[in-house]
């Protein structure tokens, strides 16, 4: 109800600071006799962590996880899954100077005012760390997803205006072989390279920079997604919105497809097909709220980074006007590790409603 | 879980099929000591029921709401309040000829697929008829709202590729008369004109299209939002997507935002305001999930209508080659009617964060 | 959240007022396909209606339901289930003398002091009346069940100090037809002539009686109830809490448990049989909070009806001394009428758990 | 969903196996600004932790709790507090010789048939060494209700069949000062020799004996409890029924109310106090489901601990014979060091339901 927690039978529950103890996550809900693969949740978090390359925060954190309770010889035994991501470069101090001073497009105001005390240090909750905790969770998701097929990927589609072309039908494992070869984390290599220019022009600049995440689900179940609220995308948007940073979501012929007609949107079923398939498919691989069995698609805006290296005018807690320092250390652009968070939270989506669906029927 | 219920302290449920005996809500969760206007919520139904305009679809409901429970000598009691409204115009002989055909971009596949069984008349459940009861609802949160001062107010901001320009900072009182005197529900009278002109052509080619419904609310306190998965903007985008035929959601500075640089997005705070206020508001007045008190703006995108008056080719539940007559009585663009449904929505998801908020300190 | 709703999966949310227009339920949850037998329906709200017998209020009401949505073509469509039961005999001025009166061991005082504001006539939502929405939903939980073979029996195990034998092992049938045959629906026809006697006299006093109910489940799968919090008797106990007058509930040995030694009261597993069974059944069916396979039995207390036929001093709404006048068509004793409930709720409870554990194992 | 949370606002979720690494918890939705005392917390556990005295299990376990989010500079933030308690004395080997086999009355069988997967160390998470993750959160239950005055009370109110008289209207700090001088935790001297006595014999046989635990809430506000399915007592006693080994509930009048008349049961109001009052107490402070100003009290009926210390027959998995034998450190009775988790579970109840009535009326 405090909102730390999101979906409903495959749910996870976070916690922690971005300068505190550590951060970490409870599953629940993850059924029984799932093999778990603990380097591949390490690998995934790997993907998120800070200091990755000249185009992240120098930050570092090995963001070790691990598994206190729900396992057992390898395998889920039905009972809460708890993973621990100690804090381990908790420079506290590199804080010390903001303690009161409210951050423009940060959300030092916002907690201040909703709560009347905040752990200033970091961002303390409202830190992007939190996401680490999902991306360890997500990866027990997608263990689960994989057992029925279902795979998802999800690559930067823009930095700035630099927009990156639409995905090709290559295999997700080549696409993911091609994304992880450059450090932007774009599946089209030239694309990439001018995202890295670009990103590391902007860093020098001491500036930051917006882009988009991209995201396909294939091989999904036909029935996922609960009427009427629930949607399928309902339930997508909501979880890739509560990313930090995330300022729009479309899925389908999302905001284009408000410009388009009936007759040139309406995605025309094929005949003789043994599963019910459409010529094209601005539904976005989701009718009524529920998956047709065709590729799920959506894409995600992301604002950029409000830490900036200049200093910028601000106010204190009383109202006063304050500095703030350009320093720390921090993302020019947030998407190259957004990335493996849009899937993790996709992940987390489609696992739940792949549980909830197994009671639509008697 | 089930998916018809959205909220978590002033909670909805709504029910019923399109060419059912009855739709209808219970609204649990609405506080005690409220008073009730019928009118009121009668004139918000009034703004989605059919049969309004030559833009509209010509199908004939007075949609009536009665209230069956949770008032009392015309207050609310804190015990739960059942809006009924009795389906009238159920020519379900119009929808016999599609007892057995997918029609495309409509819920009838998915429907059976989840299901196994479908109510085919007039899309049964996944009709947008279910929207009547958000706005029942919707309007009581709307009266929720108004003891607060939170003002809400949508309108039309595109169709297809006409655009009004942005809103002016009238009051809305007076935005309110201006879209209300155009039967499109755009505040810009002359991009009013254009519009209704454009979906009329469409109309009179068979066809539909899409458009925008832009939304803002004002007088919204500081701190509504509950970090971090159900932050203010989270909780809205998943309700607007729950809008049938919604594909899209963004705030704030939206997709445009990820174009941007830190520098020019941050939202500065203003020096010797009483409350802090910021010089732009490209946050789209929600900062960390929480809301800060500027003006809270969103758009959402919505598809052109599935059913048009062409014949089509289609498939039927055998996978078998079928045609779909255009006949029927369908809006060719669905915003003019939805701009109260993004309002209901809106106002329940405000009410709900409304009274999660009131816990937030000891 | 505001507490009209039970159930997660299966999950249904009532409303409704004693002397509103009508009472009713959603149950949403309910998967697709379910047959639907309406007659069996309202022969389960028969057994609760009011002016069965002498030993029953002797206020008439039909309890006529209505199924609004969520069927077609006699089946469950996987959409909201809403049944309405109109109120007929709503004598609201027998209740006008109470209008500020605070009845004791009545809700009106809680009710008052809780909302500030309370519909006085016959209790308003506080009316026991409320249950028979509970009795629609737990109807079609019923039939969920015996489509598993699930068989649930619950009859009045005692009134005052008149204590019924235990069950025999006789089929449910046949235990239902021995119930049936007696206006008190005890099992035992010697014990339930005595209670009829008992009850009749304490009517005739003006005053009225406690009693008990006891239940059996009968081919309960093993493994239903999800540890820790939601064990299958947690569930159970609180659903049976959950109906007016209950103040106790007991499962396996109950109370008697607690002066037991473990050497006596465990359970000894059978050797050589296809499922795990035990000689001695003193968990009641349930071990860690699961269900085991073995009969589910519990017993729930009752307190007697606070409305009694003799004036009465007590406050009104200022604190000053009123007086209640012993008049109205109350109950000597609610436990005739209140088996289905038990019924009903433990159908409710089961048919809960049994959805939810269709997503125990991968 | 999967059962391991309890509470709507104020809400917890436990993690851990018994041998396994830690055991822990999450709160969220504790208010902000609360002062943690972690001296508070901790003796709270260590009245739970085994080994306090010759007729608790002699295992060894300090049940240190470490805070490890949420909290800052001393007080609350209003993100989730994440408590961890680490495992210790961990002797898997003595649980080794059960791997296999289903120790009578506990919880293998039903863990195993549910999930297909069970950690059999010590029970993993069908211990009750989740209770301990349950005392921590109680504690800051407590401490928040504090703040409101609202004070709780248990202690031993029978062990087998030897009953302590009703608790005096002592102060519920004298009460404690008296419950705490005995190992039994009853608050009556006299009695709690007897049981002491009582249950050291009952040790050395190797058996094991039953018990019940009753108690009070002193200055609960009028008010908690949302009708009708969360009414106060009814989410007290699933969280009764929810801790290890319980078998019954009862609150007020419980099961002898049922034996009782209207006319004697009914609590009659006081004339001329403040707040309304009455002369009896049979309601246990609780009317319609909703807390009238009274005393709240219930009682708690625990089972005899299922592991003896003789050698029992049984069978394994495979449904063949097999013996456990009687060895390891248990518990001859689990009703001393269950009364701070009657406790907890109360104080975690009550802090809810204060929360969710902060919104009954606008």
């Amino acid at each position: 109800m405090a909102g730390n927690s999101i979906g409903q039978l495959f749910r996870i529950s976070t916690f922690g600071e971005s300068h505190g103890i550590a951060i970490g996550v409870i599953l629940d809900g993850c059924p029984a006799q799932l093999p778990i693969d603990l380097d591949f949740i390490q690998s995934e978090l790997d993907k998120r962590k800070p200091g990755q390359s000249k185009i992240t925060t120098q930050r570092k954190e090995s963001d070790t996880v691990q598994i206190l309770s729900g396992t057992f010889e390898g395998k889920t035994t039905g009972t809460p899954i708890m993973m621990l991501i100690p804090n381990e470069d908790q420079r506290s101090k590199d804080y010390s100077h903001n303690t009161d001073v409210y951050r423009p497009s940060h959300a030092d105001y916002t907690y201040d005012a909703k709560y009347g005390i905040r752990d200033h240090r970091g961002g303390g909750r409202s830190s992007a760390r939190e996401t680490a905790a999902r991306v360890a969770a997500g990866a027990i998701a997608k263990l689960l997803l994989k057992l029925h097929g279902i795979e998802i990927f999800a690559h930067v589609s823009s930095v700035g205006k630099i927009v990156a072309p639409n995905l090709s039908g290559d295999s997700i494992e080549n696409l993911l072989t091609i994304r992880e070869e450059n450090i932007v984390r774009c599946a089209d290599p030239a694309t990439a390279d001018q995202m890295i220019d670009f990103i590391d022009g902007v860093r020098k600049d001491g500036d930051t920079v917006g882009g988009k995440i991209s995201c396909i689900v294939r091989n999904c179940p036909v029935g996922l997604g609960e009427p009427v609220f629930d949607k399928l995308h309902a339930d997508l948007g909501k979880a890739m919105l509560s990313i930090n940073a995330v300022h729009g979501f479309e899925y389908g012929s999302g905001f284009e497809g408000s410009e388009m007609r009936g007759s040139e949107h309406n995605d025309v079923f094929l005949v003789g097909t043994k599963q019910p398939k459409t010529l094209t498919n601005f539904s976005g691989g989701v009718q009524g709220g529920i998956s047709n069995g065709m590729e799920i698609n959506f894409t995600v805006a992301f604002k950029p980074v409000a830490t900036i290296m200049h200093n910028q005018q601000t106010i204190n807690s009383s109202g006063e006007a304050a500095e703030i320092k350009g320093k720390g250390r921090h993302d020019p652009c947030v998407v190259p590790r957004a990335v493996v968070i849009v899937e993790a939270m996709a992940a987390l989506v489609l696992a739940d409603h792949l549980l909830r669906n197994k009671v639509s029927k008697v």
